[in-house]
């Protein structure tokens, strides 16, 4: 291929999101393309020209090992609902060509959902008006609700996070109590899946009890069965630590964090009040049943955690990125790269393509008999599925005592 | 010496308070006490006759490497005021009767400020009636704000965590925000100084913009001040990350996050809302501004966070806790042990004994010309002063993809 290639990053970032770049970029290398671009922005910026050549930061060992390393969307992220074709043509005609102008044959999208819908119309587009441009998705998300792969690369990182963390917080929780029982409420992300909270079951083993009970968004939440709950769980132990989900619902369909807002008056600013699901049910502990809680919301900082990323993640970012220019050069577009799992102990993985429409707006859930009978907690199941995408850490580039980061210039 | 000794942890765990224990316990096995024994949750425990015999877990070297990577209080803590003698002469009694019943001839306690007080006021009696027992205290506290000592083991850990998280949260911020600029106020622990919350002060460096501004509660919080402060970088970015303690004050004296409470009615339960700093800040900059925010709040991760302790207070932990076994042995009591910095770069610290009576219940902030003259970001001295503190990390031993951690089966 005689001409150029460019690669974006869309939605939500993850710790794991750049070593799909570098996976990207190293295959681009290795076939000789002569300019590998990154959008900056995604397919926002790439709309305002935004471009930047990625030789100057990774050509080195160095440069590939610092953006491993380096959590977020190096590139920048978007989130750009694409218009349908009939919406909005001269969108599509603007990307063709400055895709001509630089002439980019090969074009990679990181994202989830919504980003693998861009790259599904994009190629539509292309092949409807017999453009020789080429388009793959790559898949990216901590939420791992992709169908079709076995996992999202992003995952195996938030999982590893999260129940690193949930495991440092039990201890903590357990090291007061001699008397009076404390409850510990942690909230995780995951609006619509249960994955990440359900990453919480991994922490128990010979050296913690592991969490309490676990509520994910597969599950109407039942506040009297979780009060119910709380309250003989604190009869038998001094700390009780429960995970919950951001995304639960109540059987009316509402978020358990809308409740307060319905029921409760406005704040002192004139507003809502928008507590999060901990602070909810902590506050509902509390006046139920007295106990002493404690909040932890594990916020933004799970899904930028490099520090503790799961290697076997970061290599599966990498590799996904790598075979996404391997599907390019195969003539493919139009299509994502999955992970499929041949072994899970020991764990063996390998990436084929699949027909992006497949992939594009659909959700996956936690399956249901992964899910115990009384829904709040996963099975065995569930942490023979995990438990390999959490395995290894990446060797830290530290400076000043911190993880380096590489960053853009241009950003 | 003849008979036996005995260590208890005290107050908020830490990363590396266990590492203390582990120096206390090698250097007794080094001197050849015979039983070592640790007070199952601290004092309050003991008075109730919970031992432990530690040989059994430590005298391995994996013992101990995974007690140096145990996060929380090991031994389990506790919160016990010591009476006074003259109040209650029985919890003396009780508590000499125990030592002579175990023959524990040494007593060392690990702890902050109130657990220096436990120590100064038993090596009082023990002087006043003539007991042979010592009692030393061993310093430990993530809020850095025990005096004379240069620094407390358990700051550098957290403080190396809250600038890893807060550069990696700065990441994932400013991965958005093409058009419109995004607010993140990230809420750090410290209640009276700002130690803590300075430390975000280190992720600034070549590869990271740092925060854009420091809130410690040695200075008043002037609210519109700080909204001005916000608008103004508003205009300049699109991703402002600002920290600020959970201690900070407002003119009056009360904390900022009691402000919501008076002035708001009461909530859904019939509480009066107890929003966090970052949340009551969050509120406030959509209101007055309209800008998108966002919160982080660190809250009982960043003590527990042993997965990204720093090798540098591990260390330190660690000698404190072998050097009160020497101070004992050398006859001292009434005594802690602190840390002296004889050059910060190359850093090079050692450790003395300190008249106990100088440290209980005094508290150390942040010194007033190490704060910038408008109060919101520390100098360059600060920086000086931390960086050595969060140098280096422990090679974890790991198990099923996380940090494995040594348990009492007492507990």
């Amino acid at each position: 291929m005689n001409g150029n290639m460019i690669v974006g990053q869309s939605g939500g970032p993850t710790a794991v999101i750049n070593a799909s770049v570098a996976g990207v970029f190293q295959a681009g290398k290795k076939l000789g393309i002569k300019k590998i671009y990154g959008m900056i922005h995604g397919i926002e910026g790439f709309l305002e020209e935004r471009l930047v050549e990625l030789h100057p930061y990774l050509d080195t060992k160095e440069g590939i090992a610092l953006l491993k390393q380096t959590p977020s969307a190096f590139l920048g992220s978007c989130r750009y609902k694409m218009p349908k074709q009939e919406e909005n043509r001269e969108v599509y005609e603007k990307i063709f060509s400055l895709l001509d102008k630089y002439d980019i044959q090969w074009f990679f999208y990181i994202g989830g959902n919504d980003s693998m819908d861009t790259v599904k119309m994009l190629a539509q587009y292309a092949k409807e008006h017999k453009k020789k441009q080429r388009f793959i998705g790559i898949p990216k998300t901590i939420d791992n609700d992709l169908p079709i792969t076995d996992h999202c690369p992003g995952y195996g990182s938030v999982a590893k996070y999260v129940a690193t963390s949930i495991k440092e917080v039990i201890r903590d929780n357990e090291s007061f109590g001699v008397k009076k029982p404390t409850i510990c409420i942690v909230e995780t992300m995951g609006r619509n899946a249960g994955w990440i909270v359900a990453a919480a079951a991994l922490a128990r083993g010979a050296d913690c009890t592991g969490c309490d009970a676990i509520y994910m968004p597969e599950r109407v939440f039942d506040v009297t069965a979780f009060l119910q709950k709380v309250k003989a769980l604190a009869k038998t132990k001094s700390s009780v630590v429960i995970a919950v989900s951001e995304g639960v619902r109540v059987a009316d369909g509402r978020y358990l964090s809308e409740i307060p807002n319905a029921d409760a008056p406005v704040d002192a600013f004139g507003h809502i009040q928008n507590t999060g699901v901990a602070a909810y049910l902590a506050k509902l502990v509390q006046k139920e049943t007295g106990l002493k809680t404690r909040t932890v919301e594990i916020s933004s900082m799970q899904r930028a955690a490099s520090h503790l990323a799961s290697l076997t993640d970061v290599e599966e970012a990498y590799q996904v990125g790598f075979d996404a220019v391997l599907a390019a050069r195969d003539g493919q577009s139009g299509v994502m790269i999955v992970l499929e799992v041949e072994n899970r102990e020991p764990y063996r993985a390998l990436t084929r393509e699949c027909d992006i429409a497949k992939i594009a707006n659909v959700e996956k859930y936690i399956p249901d008999h992964w899910i115990t009978e009384e829904g709040t907690y996963v099975t065995e199941e569930f942490v023979q599925y995990a438990r390999p995408l959490i395995q290894g850490e990446l060797p830290l580039i530290m400076e000043h005592g911190l993880p380096r980061h590489l960053r853009l210039k241009e950003i």
